[in-house]
């Protein structure tokens, strides 16, 4: 049989490794012709040599040289859609329409090409200058970044091309993608057309990498390699616990996103006022991509009443309605059909659903979930267990001062929403409660669902563990999260001649944003 | 016997801990007589619940409140200096002059009014704003934060009047200090003033805290409490590494300051220049303080030959004709003698020095060891191993290979030294060697000594594992080490009332700096 290649030190070679895997086409249930490698210790450990070696070659270089690379491989992405929209589909059973092609795509080039703009803006570095003691310091590229992509964005979150990959390379560092083994095929593509760009614009060999699968043994052993600066990782809390274990004891930085259920309060207000609306916005959220998102709401949380029971009533209905969508894979449907079961043993109760549909597509149905204030507070933590699809679980508290109970104990999430009265009636309630929903949450929301993340400089896509590893980071948004694969680099009395040009007295573009003697200045 | 008492939650109570200790002074080596207790957890664990406490009474507090708070504190310190000298001085043996009066009592006192000075500015936040999408992000503070200070700086990084303290209250955090066991008296004078400072300027009870000791489990059990927001941690490598697993294992941050021997390079055109100035610089750097700095210079590498031995000599008599100081503690001395054995085991050779004196005082020998270049890189490792206290390694290497082949050995410091010829003359070697150094230091410095560290904004007190836990931060510097005790929060679409003022779109200072749709503005 024949087993894909893997990008190693600037050529597709042959993987070293004995195992091989295949994708599977969720809609179908078939498993997909080609083959993976299982790369085996020695060539993780290659990888990082030669990204090591890569990236003390670029040392030093300007923006300008990544931006080129990050931009070359936009456009070469857009050039290639057809065959990267036809095998993101058929790996994941995401609809080409309407989200790879018009949002998935657009957004990932977006991303490439926000990250080439700063990098050839050179802000981010925060260049910070003490003229008077002679003392600057700066962000700089902190070494090899792993990154690890999830299955849910083949493009936009993927190792070899999604936003740690856009961060990782514009802040200066090499990068090696470990491909989501769901989508092998798009990783890819994805990586020919970077190894393309990486080819046009002068990268060295080594600077962008793929490899498809490691043990999980060697996936710890990668993270916490000693050449290695950092790791990027998206996907499941289990999986990223052990990696981040083994980096932490390594000293060495991790971001992980781990799972969120995006808790959504609606208050008495607003429910009064658009009921409707807010069921359709709820399910449309929920259903969105089958649930497979980030943010996607799994908690939303009332208090209890007649017009909730309409409001609940209102869900289900669409809920039925809309047809379930397909799951990434088989293991994502095991894994929410046993999350339902879990959540229903905790004492929720299934209004709708729960259910796996028969094939062959992977489907799930459409699921509604409901608990009591009392029951929730009883198994708190379990009823915050993530279920990842389309799911969501209701709360139903007995009166405010539960529902602010209630918010007490949630865990740390990526985002937390609320949704109130147009006017005034429930800004007494939001007041209270959203203290407590800001100190668990990355991004605080009004009036709107969580399950767009603009990328956009002022978007925090992080939050409090357990949704994250650290809760100062944030996953998207540009520069922001240039920052967490960059190392603080301090220069004491260095003659001038011998500082990188965003230190020196010169501004070297007479555009870039440094911090000289306590004043924001671009002169 | 009376036992001190502990500062919990607004009042200094009676400890609940059974078992106490005594300081002792290194000048005489007799016990001090008073008692401090060691705190069960069940004491640690109400001090948490406090500085919760508090940390929710202040949510939302301009920084006005915590710059009235710590400007207060600074000028209450002024006012007790003679009791505050005397102390530390019995506790440290550090002389009062040149050091804790003229150097490091005022120097605490400009850290505090410099992060009040943050504090009110309110830049540190970098408040991000992108008016299109409605996106708004800032940093706030991360919860309560634990400090754990170290030895050698019984003022400016005490838990209770340090660095971490200044930065962790600026960003608007309660403080539990956990006082170093070596000057309790110390930490206890500064929390009574900050205790005073906190009443004076209306801060809640539990805001600053005081715990002199617990034992290693609570220790662990502290930085990973549900309700720790964070810990600052300087010390030894072996306690910090084990609260750092329990603080990772939890996923809160830990910052910690753990070790470096500082890396001083004298190049050939340099030495040749100047040896006599650079022995006398080094001799001085090196045995300030008796060597207990963080930046100490414990290594020191050079091309052997002629001019090389000189230079030892030159070093070796300036370290025979300085009287060796008083070194913190029995442990420190015991540390250093045996760290100089492990040293010499290892493959050192000692010029001077390595054998502790006749008391009454706690004093070692100035130390100073030699080891060749091939034998530094057949034990590298062990041979970066710190060595606290009034000594250094010199290596001498074979020629300018072997230095750079050295230098690539290097660990993560906290900072780096290369002195070169005032001409060109060490240009070439100095332009392979700095990019080796650079990626292992956090501080990289020419011509200078790494002793002194100025509190600049632009200052890196961090760097590369394991000199600390992660090369992105400082701990010294302000505004930037506000941002270790800070979490990024971003508001998507909240109503403009419901905003904090600093992302409103009205400055709230109309001095504030802000990232206002790419722009750095007051506006």
């Amino acid at each position: 049989m024949k087993i894909e290649k893997v990008l190693i030190d600037g050529s597709w070679v042959e993987s070293l490794g004995r195992e091989a895997f295949q994708a599977v086409d969720p809609q179908t249930g078939r498993t997909l012709s080609e083959f993976y490698p299982v790369s085996p210790w020695s060539e993780v450990d290659r990888a990082v040599r030669a990204a090591s070696a890569a990236a003390w070659r670029v040392r030093g270089w300007s923006g300008e040289r990544f931006a080129a690379f990050l931009g070359t491989f936009a456009g070469r992405l857009e050039k290639r859609a057809e065959e990267l929209l036809a095998t993101a589909h058929a790996e994941t059973a995401l609809a080409v329409e309407p989200r790879l092609k018009s949002v998935e795509l657009p957004r990932t080039a977006n991303q490439l090409r926000q990250a080439a703009a700063a990098a050839r803006d050179g802000s981010w570095v925060q260049a910070t200058i003490d003229t008077k003691a002679n003392i600057r310091s700066m962000y700089a590229p902190i070494g090899p970044v792993a990154v690890f992509g999830p299955n849910n964005f083949p493009f936009a979150f993927n190792g070899a091309a999604g936003g740690d990959f856009a961060a990782a390379v514009a802040a200066g560092n090499p990068v090696i993608a470990k491909g989501h083994t769901s989508h092998p095929g798009t990783s890819r593509l994805l990586a020919e057309e970077a190894h393309q760009a990486s080819l046009e614009t002068d990268l060295p060999a080594g600077f962008v990498q793929l490899i498809y699968r490691t043990s999980h043994a060697d996936g710890e052993r990668l993270v916490s390699h000693p050449l290695i600066g950092a790791t990027g990782y998206t996907g499941s809390r289990q999986a990223g616990l052990r990696l981040k274990q083994a980096a932490d004891r390594a000293g060495k930085p991790i971001y992980l996103e781990l799972s969120s259920i995006n808790p959504v309060f609606v208050l008495p207000g607003a429910l009064d006022e658009r009921l409707e609306d807010l069921a359709q916005e709820f399910a449309t959220s929920c259903l969105m991509g089958t649930g497979q998102f980030c943010t996607n709401p799994g908690l939303l949380l009332l208090v209890g009443g007649e017009t909730a029971e309409k409001f609940v009533a209102a869900v289900q209905q669409r809920f039925a309605q809309t047809p379930a969508g397909t799951l990434l894979g088989e293991g994502v449907l095991r894994n929410l059909v046993d999350s339902v079961k879990s959540l229903v043993a905790s004492g929720a109760r299934v209004v709708s659903g729960g259910h796996a549909q028969n094939g062959p597509a992977i489907r799930c149905e459409n699921t509604l979930l409901r608990v009591d204030g009392d029951a929730f507070l009883a198994q708190a933590e379990a009823l915050q267990a993530e279920a990842f699809g389309n799911e969501s679980l209701f709360v139903i508290a007995k009166d405010a001062e539960q529902l602010l109970r209630i918010a007490a104990t949630l865990e740390g999430n990526l985002t937390g929403c609320i949704y109130s009265h147009r006017g005034a009636l429930d800004d007494a309630l939001y007041d209270r409660l959203a203290p407590i929903l800001r100190s668990r949450v990355g991004r605080l929301l009004n009036d709107k669902m969580p399950t767009g993340v603009a990328v956009s400089p002022a978007m925090n896509h992080g939050g409090p563990f357990p949704a994250t590893g650290h809760p100062g980071f944030t996953a998207v948004g540009i520069p922001a999260s240039l920052h967490r694969f960059a190392a603080l680099e301090c220069f004491d009395n260095v003659r001038a001649n011998r500082l990188p040009p965003a230190l020196r007295d010169a501004n070297p573009t007479g555009k870039m944003w440094r911090l000289v003697d306590g004043t924001w200045t671009q002169g």
